[in-house]
């Protein structure tokens, strides 16, 4: 399993002082950045694209950006996000007919390729790309809807998915976006996440280090 | 015609810390903010979305909003922009079936409504519904497209719907975005225009307030 | 100008007997029988299809059954209904890529062909296909979206249609849905309309031929 | 194993007299009445929407609506035909990219939950949605193409799918539809279905009751 | 006017021996060779891509190659054509948003530009851009479906666009397409097109010179 | 499994001389003819339609051609291609709703019918339906693109379909295309292939017969 990282997604950030958050976070132990990025096609909500990764960077933000795309079709913006200094691109196997051929292109622009997946997308479609995968990101809320909370069969689906990475040898990390707290981080982490996307749990809180500083903790043991 | 408006798209800004800029450029003169809302399929480009707005607001912006929706459908954006603080909203004739509907949609929620023109889209789209707009943007480039200087037949379009507008006795604004720049700018305004979306014609100057009264001072005679 | 038609739309009807329904508004003098078909793609709706029309056929209907589709893609609903019983057939230029095709696929099945438009649709569609029409609908709301009052500019609308229809010498019926009722028939015949298409001003009445001989009253001065 | 429905598809009775024919099928012992709703888009059909669904519990019908959804997307649906009295709501997970949402929102609606699968639709879409079903239908024709007869390999569908619900402690219905009578129904209840719409098999018999009991009889050794 | 152009179209052409035929065409007088790209969604068929012109080149075809996109969306094939060798690239307003855009992008290739006008479509859409074209194409069929002759009102639409083009002091081609035969191309020409493209009327033909020859007869008096 | 089959893609061929290029192929010793169909939606290329099929018909083309679908919607085409004379015709599963009708279709209309896999597509799309194909086709490369070389994950593949095809006892071909050629065709053949496309493997070579005969003689031990 990979040393744990903490994301926080700036979807809940302040975007008024987007680079004080991000450096803020940073500072306060967060590892990645996690983008959140939706087209209103893919899932009912339009949040913020390539732009936002350019201006991130220019601003000094040298930590990973981790992108999540809930857009299709995403050939462009795998191309502009990595363009625009992202370091890895996750995409819906349901967002695109050619799934084998991004995961290759999003390589091929020097980034690391993920693939995302709905509650209720089953893993099958695993099956001929695992090993090329960087990371697999189990969302544990229905992306793009609002005032949701952690849909426990996806603990299930990460102590499912968990099964077929150590089947690899490969450092593929599982990620997990949705619901995702210091209360519960435990048990996701004990179903064999070992990436892990807050939002509202980090940027609510007043404390950016003291939130990061117990999710860690939580999953230390 | 209505008085000279000037505004700022921050498209063109900093975003890494967006709120600063905004007050920065109502600070030195500018009359509204421009959004460029862009989705990836409507226009080849994925901008930001209404959280952007909501945080503007949030942040003290209280100069009016001014939204240009490239997106279609418009209608979950236009619910979503208004809730967020919007003060008007554009869209394009192509962007939905309904083009009366999201009008009075728009007014419904409290905003001001227009129409955008992309440079080939011909007039006879307001026949049935010029009265009933508060707004009409020209674009006089390619929405979505990058580097693209003003189209010069724009300027005999806003010739045409400046007398159009005042055979009403309507105060519907005139307003055009795309190479808008202090050099151009005065001939735009003798064309009919009386509200000017810029981009990096400000925000790549050093000093705001000298582009904009450069612009300003452009049209003043 | 044609003889006045007054076409009770059934969407408007009883659907638990609606050839009870049918029957007894046709006795008490109704012309047409008028079909609003959504699909939820074109107008955000589904009512019903062809199946409907030829249960009326079986029930012996033998009045002309006046089909709109509000649909796209638009040939196969233009087969089906055709087969199943349709006297005319009217659809909407920006559901098709084909106008003209469709005009004549409607003829060559027997039918009669119009075109409606939607509010805010300008007139130049009808540039080089008017002539081939058998009948022009106006919208006069918003298909598919409840709770609307007749659109004001649909009378200039009808004045326009009318002066064009008038400089051919063919027997094109200019009709009018949403909103009609005996209030406003009057003016809307007076502005050029002779097909008057109304749901709820004749079905949500107690006494449908006092609803219908007051509309053709209203417009028999 | 649930208790035997049989369920008579509406799409296979005389629409001019609706509501006498759903009477007659209760009456005559039916348990259920299954809605066949088809938009043009997801099946090459244009069938009825939630109006229908409306004039029927106006008609007093107080027997479970069992609505099918063969449309896309379906959360516009959903809400229309919960809010006209639906019973229960299924659709097909490739008519959304949220099927776990749209399951969600069935039941916050107060509707019972169900998941349709095409002749070809493999059974790992129901991995991670299983326990929040209440119904599983099998197609055992196409949906939307007229003249089909029973596919064998539903059979086989049928028996897996019962064998995963038997590993549950869960009330989920498995229902099946297309070409059933009462030559088949025996094998098919065999197979391990416990709910069974009919379409012709009822209503083009001069007989419904005769017809429903034939039916339940081939069941009930 | 510009100097009469017949242009074959190798949709007629035996596809066995498309260089054989292109060549004998052209030795028979042809001035250019005309392209039909369909693709099953703009129009309901399939043709052929831009492999067919890169195949023609290689053959050492140099006349000439005007291709007629009859394809949506445009932006791919534009570029895909460009680096084939086509001359010329035509595409239909109704296919693209972005019609002022793909105009420049097709000059910015070193081709020709030119807007194609099915039979429905008016006029309007060249208000802006008509200086921007090189060429304008009437349809004088309804592209992509079988067994079509010319419809008449095209007569008026090039008698039209003629006005529009001698309005201008620019040398913009006014082709036709669709039904040309030796028969009515006097009439076609006195109307104002100055290029006609025939398929089966030459093809069909035992003797293309003969063919071409009782064309260019028919419009040199 | 069935005798071994090489399928030359005439997408490498000469399209100048495209009935000669067929001759010498099959006359080289290729078994079939094998089209590759692409609408620029399904794939992001436009290559050929039903009227090259035709075309090599009447030039006397009697071998079988095997037409591979890379496009969306199948229905017209799959239609289109069996009047035009395939032999067999292979869809891809996300590009239609209704698999098991269409396979139906295919052999209806008197032709063979196959489901094609792109390299990330898992199998459990066979699971009620192998017994209905008569091929299925293993995309060794991503369908579309260019410059790509052979997936090795298509080994894999290759493995588990041989598997589940002897299972049944069904004469099913299984065919691969993408980046085959003498060099590896040994272990696709290893691995359960028994139907090999190839284009510039054998197009780009001087001599088709030697070709032909070396990826003959590499799987004949």
């Amino acid at each position: 399993m990979q040393p744990i990282v903490i994301a926080p997604s700036i979807l809940a950030a302040n975007f008024a002082r987007l680079g004080e958050e991000t450096h803020n976070v940073l500072n306060a132990g967060a590892n990645w950045i996690h983008f959140d990025v939706m087209d209103n096609h893919f899932v009912p909500n339009l949040s913020f694209g390539p732009m936002i990764c350019e201006a991130l960077r220019k601003d000094g933000v040298t930590a990973p950006i981790d992108v999540h795309l809930m857009v299709s079709p995403v050939e462009t913006m795998i191309r502009d996000f990595a363009k625009a200094g992202a370091s890895s691109i996750t995409f819906h196997p349901e967002a695109t007919l050619h799934v084998d051929r991004n995961i290759q292109l999003i390589k091929d622009l020097g980034c690391q390729a993920g693939l995302a997946l709905n509650p209720a997308t089953p893993l099958n479609c695993l099956d001929y790309i695992l090993d090329k995968l960087d990371l697999i990101l189990v969302m544990s809320v229905n992306p793009g809807f609002g005032g949701q909370s952690f849909i426990p069969s996806a603990l299930t689906k990460i102590r499912d998915i968990r099964k077929k990475i150590n089947e690899t040898d490969l450092p593929i990390r599982l990620s997990v976006d949705g619901g995702v707290s210091e209360k519960n981080i435990a048990s996701i982490y004990e179903a064999g996440a070992d990436t892990f996307v807050a939002g509202s749990a980090i940027f609510a809180k007043p404390d950016y280090k003291h939130a990061i500083d117990s999710m860690k903790q939580a999953v230390s043991l």
